[in-house]
């Protein structure tokens, strides 16, 4: 099974949810940005899945969708939110037209996630949207406390955490579990599979953090340092402020509280920092200890062992990719 | 049966729903909107819907509160939208926190709004949420619209009953038609009081617009006038527009295009060009057909003579309103 198989079915699915919708300036930056690409992460996971639990792929692709126009919509707010100008080489909704239309189009997003989500076969309405609200619901708790951590300098690495499970393992996780619950799993391997999913999103989070400092420069997409420069809590960073002491926490705050600076100068020297206190191995260390916690979970679901081995390739494939 | 008496039932499980929850900068602007009061219009609705048609209020609580949750999530995002300061007396979510706040804690309320929703006995899922996404979708529409319109200078009546029917009213009938959905009414009966819910919606609209133009300053709760200065393009404004012909109208137009006027000057001008093309009578002469048509919605429903005399005096409460 090759996971790229599922996307021309996600990308038609997509296409028919929004085709020839009225009014125009509400739907059209949802057809925007839903053609300007993206991974297609969720879904995928969903039909994948699906599919490893014996169900048809059919039956999980409305939910599937709901999945990824759910995640676009989290997109369009952000956007507004970190005032970004661009997403995949592209301008911003709230950029190309204004911010009200990023607000209402988001909103109408939503909405239409919970309609595509409903498609499902309604006996499985309840467990469905269980996890949905659940999901929805903490996605915005994480992001708020991403927000809050902004203007805090005391977030230990244990918050940290419980912030990215919320921001970003949760919707992962539910991917995978609404793409059992499709198949109709038992809810045993429905809760594995989620907390499978935690885990993974959790490393793969982590390992957005290291390769912000410690990516391939030909092969990252973004450039390298863009979360030291605007001094993102990273894990990385907050493990660098709890685990530094005298000169060098001195110097990594003096950097960090720095109005003007040489964006080279200032990731060099914060680099150095964290080399210093071995922050990069850290970090490793930690996505792996979440990779092993994935693989236990993975190793308890009632599966065949080359479906397991389908599972393991995916997350390996995230967790060792280099950009 | 009075419809202040399912207040305290409302307002309690109101209080529950966001009682304590954290992060406290995401619910507390939440906690903060739904305090500040309102006439608690769609959940009475649907909790007055499940009593007539035979239900327990229990069992319609939920559903009522996530309409009235609904409800308060468009607000939030509608006042950054319209760019106001005050909404019910105090200052709105963006001005008293911020713009992102308003934005995120509005999006959570629309997803507590769907787990509410789902708090309903499990087999009226897939109904309730039938009609819930489609209220929720419609809502937006109505809401892009509303300010497309606001660039044209071509909006006809028809196309503005469309708006506000999106707008406003589908979520007055959807109140009541969910309301009867808990108690199990019989899908006919749950469309004619749909369809009451939509006139009604509509005729409570114009008697909006109406009160502001034509109100008793000592009853009207704003300034008599605020649509008139704005140029907002009301049941009126469209129709005055539409009716007007020679010098009415270049008048009519001058006004609408001055960037800077006398506020009682203009109200005083533009009232009387209404005047002179019977605006006022023209727009309660509508609004009298769209209670007319509830009023067939309401003959047909299948409930005794004085359970139909509720529904029509809740009707006529809103209607003959002077607020």
């Amino acid at each position: 099974m090759n996971t790229k198989d599922y996307l021309p079915l996600i990308e038609s699915t997509l296409v028919s949810i929004f085709e020839g919708k009225e009014p125009y300036n509400l739907y059209e930056p949802i057809r925007y940005v839903l053609s300007i690409g993206g991974k297609r992460l969720r879904p995928t996971f969903a039909l994948m899945a699906c599919d490893l639990f014996g169900g048809k792929v059919n039956d999980a692709v409305y939910p599937a969708c709901a999945l990824e126009v759910y995640h676009n919509f989290t997109l369009l707010h952000d956007d507004i939110m970190d005032n970004a100008d661009m997403r995949r080489g592209k301008p911003t909704v709230h950029k190309k037209w204004n911010e009200n239309t990023a607000i209402l189009s988001g909103d109408v997003m939503l909405s239409q996630a919970y309609e595509v989500m409903c498609r499902a076969e309604h006996s499985l309405l309840p467990s469905l949207l269980s996890v949905f609200n659940q999901t929805t619901i903490e996605v915005c708790e994480g992001q708020q406390y991403d927000m809050d951590f902004e203007s805090r300098n005391d977030v230990t690495a244990d918050e940290y955490i419980a912030m990215i499970r919320l921001k970003t393992a949760v919707l992962l996780a539910a991917s995978l579990k609404i793409g059992a619950i499709c198949a109709k799993a038992s809810s045993k391997d429905a809760d594995l599979i989620y907390e499978f999913g935690i885990n993974v999103g959790l490393a793969f989070q982590l390992k957005d953090d290291w390769l912000d400092v410690y990516g391939d420069v030909k092969k990252f997409g973004k450039k390298i340092g863009g979360d030291i420069c605007c001094n993102k809590k990273t894990y990385l960073l907050i493990t660098a402020l709890e685990k530094s002491s005298g000169d060098t926490k001195k110097s990594l705050t003096e950097w960090i509280s720095k109005e003007s600076f040489d964006r080279d100068e200032k990731v060099k020297a914060v680099t150095a920092i964290y080399n210093s206190l071995n922050i990069g191995k850290i970090a490793e260390e930690k996505m792996n200890s979440y990779y092993q916690k994935a693989l236990e979970s993975l190793n308890q679901l009632s599966l065949s062992a080359d479906k397991k081995e389908v599972l393991k390739s995916i997350a390996e494939s995230l967790l060792y990719r280099e950009d």
